[in-house]
């Protein structure tokens, strides 16, 4: 591939070579000192002089590639048949599929799940379209769509480029908690046309995960979404890592034994997820918030180039104070950085408040690296999975959409998300909490269920569920 | 449910009753008497005096259900807990969901199936956009698209009532050819927007099924979105059912010895389907075809309220037949309606040709029920699995797209169409050919497997296949 390889990559080597002029330790030796770990071998055919083997190796660094691949390619005896990236195998055809529920074995089956029987189940909807969450997919079917504008960190890469990720999402939504998410990746940027596209398709839909959308449009496509539908509308980049942040936060100022309210928190990066967080944190109790871009800190009077910037220099920094990152960190109690890599110096963080909490959440390169940080945090979190305390989305957005599901919200409301971030600092127990261990693991299935029900019980009591748990479906 | 049951209905009966007053016989004997077929039987709880049982009752007749009822209600010792109804039971929560092809069982596979390796496939789909046929679920998977405006035979009855049809093509796609479909129902019936919503969602698949939307918008869609799109473009209810009309009638000619050239075919109804079976049937070597309505024959020289019927007079009709069904179908030697039910009489089919042929489509009920005509037809075909020959377009549609999607078509082109047809037909051996048996079964698995083949072929012929068979992935 004309690509560089990411981090955790892992290669596949078929090899022929000849027992009479190698033998399998001498390879397996250049490739160790070569860089690469051996982590599976499989005998694909031996005769009686050659042997055709898939070795499969590990590579911390991608550049080690060439190196590994021609340190046995130099080996007498030893013919390189092929080499197969991992991750690129994981992705051919895709990575979800359609299964049918009820298989059609006979004329009995098919003349129910299809024509005739199929009319009565149309004309029941027709009669009553509520009854679309019961007798369709709508009831556990979320759309992830994405404009491919702002993907992960590679930017404006366009709906083709974009699908990988919703596809990574909807085995994540299914895996985590069953919900059945489907990737809808347009062909356009027109903010009109993606509202007027994702009301048209909704029909088919209980629920629709935005994603990937650049700020400021993703604001106002959510907003109007959000007006002009009567299902949940969730930009994952702006409420889920909101959620999570604050899942975190909470936690990690039980370790340091500080209050929200106390606290001085500086928002580094005021894109959709710093906006979104911000919110979450101010409707959470935050007071003392200042968000800083790269002009400076946000500060009401300036005017800025679109109203939720000036909402939010309206909302935040009530002691108006000015200045770049390194002037405004003085005394901060938090640092929650959604920006990009190094703009958090050591030195700043010398200057923070005692027992200084730093989420650096920049991907793959935080704000500050933890090594550099460590000395003078108390509690560091990252957006990475090598890294203790990684705050990562996962934790959020499938109980989010299993909760909404469920008790068929027509929204998702403040109280919420509020609820969601709650749920997921519960599952770390006060026994387990420490500075290395604020926020559970993305992996524990605890997490997607607790979230579901704190979810179920905020709608409910906001009204919003048009169905109790225990209500029949027919 | 208040909609009326279809045929092949059956029921679930929940009942107690107390063995010391009523013994299961007395039960089954009241559900035999009342016209229920008794099917299955499920003990569900036993006490000393009461047994709670669910019995599946099938039904021949939709009216029997309150007689069977009620058959049971009345008598002493047995009380009606519920009743559900199989039909609906297939449908809750919708018939098809979505599967993880690869499961994430830990970081590693959470760092290749989502971030961070997930981005080097992004890029490398961004560097060669037609990687995306290779690397997403572009590769197998179309998108089922209707606006719910014609719905089978119940008319315009909107996006959400459609849902469960268009699931079932879904599971059907699976099923008989492997395909991934997802149904998408849009809350719109505007042409332009229909067009402009299939072209931005267009990236997520590697082909449009188009399905149940009303002619003559059907018209303008396909051909807008065919010109504008580089997948394929299939309106399944004019193209399907021309296929599959042309493959039976391919082997009913065979039946009585007569030649495309040689017929006069008289096609009653010149809707979505009436139109696409005529072109095919004249890019076949039909010459005298007439196509009536109910303002009777179609006439080169009237003025038509659309284009479509302007060029099909123009195409059509040769020799100038004018008047009503009853006096055009004089001397012909083929009949077929896509129209409504009993526009044809036994008086009409008895002033055919010689061996008349009548494909009698309309559903439920045709043009001329069997019964009636079969004393007067050599070969009479229609669309319901209760007679022989029922002509289905199941037949087409998933064969043709597993072909399209395996040699990654741009379009279908009407060779293709004409080689599913040829393939279909081909199923039925010159041995086994007869009056009775002249187009496969729809669980017939050579099938789906014959038309990809010749689609393959024809496609590849056409230069419009962007994939040869042996072409390695990556």
């Amino acid at each position: 591939m004309h690509t560089p390889l990411g981090t955790g990559t892992s290669i596949i080597l078929r090899l022929e070579y000849d027992q009479g002029v190698v033998n399998f330790g001498a390879i397996a030796s250049a490739l160790s000192d070569s860089g690469g770990d051996i982590v599976a071998i499989d005998t694909n055919r031996v005769s009686s002089a050659k042997t055709v083997r898939d070795i499969t190796v590990n590579l911390n660094d991608s550049h080690d590639v060439d190196r590994v691949v021609s340190s046995v390619e130099q080996l007498p005896g030893v013919k390189l048949i092929n080499v197969s990236d991992q991750t690129f195998l994981m992705h051919l055809g895709g990575k979800i599929e359609m299964h049918p529920k009820v298989p059609i074995k006979n004329r009995d089956d098919l003349s129910r799940v299809y024509t005739p029987g199929v009319a009565r189940i149309c004309m029941a909807i027709h009669d009553d379209p509520t009854r679309a969450h019961t007798l369709t997919i709508k009831r556990n079917t979320v759309a992830v769509v994405s404009d491919g504008s702002a993907v992960l960190g590679l930017g404006n890469i366009g709906p083709e480029a974009a699908m990988p990720v919703m596809e990574g999402k909807a085995v994540l939504f299914k895996q985590m908690a069953g919900v059945d998410a489907f990737p809808i990746c347009l062909n356009t940027q027109d903010t009109d046309e993606i509202v007027a596209i994702v009301k048209a398709i909704a029909p088919s839909f209980g629920g629709i995960n935005l994603e990937d959308i650049s700020a400021p449009r993703c604001f106002e496509i959510e907003e109007r979404l959000q007006k002009e539908l009567d299902i949940p509308v969730f930009h994952d980049d702006q409420h889920g890592t909101a959620v999570v942040i604050l899942a975190a936060l909470l936690n990690a100022l039980k370790v340091v034994g500080k209050k929200l309210e106390q606290c001085r928190v500086v928002v580094c990066g005021v894109g959709a997820a710093g906006m979104a967080c911000s919110k979450i944190l101010l409707a959470s109790g935050v007071t003392d918030l200042i968000g800083v871009d790269r002009h400076g800190a946000i500060v009401r009077g300036n005017a800025y180039p679109h109203e939720v910037w000036n909402w939010f220099a309206e909302h935040t920094n009530p002691f108006m104070v000015r200045g770049s990152l390194s002037e405004v960190i003085e005394g901060a109690d938090v640092f929650i950085g959604l920006s990009g890599p190094g703009v958090l110096k050591v030195e700043d963080v010398k200057r923070m408040a005692a027992d200084p909490i730093v989420f650096a959440m920049a991907n793959p390169n935080p704000e500050i690296m933890p090594e550099e940080a460590e000395p003078y945090v108390r509690v560091m979190a990252t957006g990475r999975s090598d890294y203790p305390n990684q705050i990562n989305n996962v934790l959020c957005f499938p109980g989010m959409f299993r909760g909404v599901l469920d008790c068929r919200a027509s929204q998702i409301t403040e109280t919420m998300k509020l609820a969601a971030a709650y749920a997921i600092a519960s599952v770390v127990s006060d026994e387990e909490l420490n500075e290395q261990y604020i926020i559970p693991s993305v992996f524990n299935h605890q997490v997607a269920d607790r979230v579901s029900k704190a979810v179920i019980a905020a709608a409910c009591d906001a009204g919003v569920a048009r169905r109790s748990r225990d209500s029949r479906d027919i």
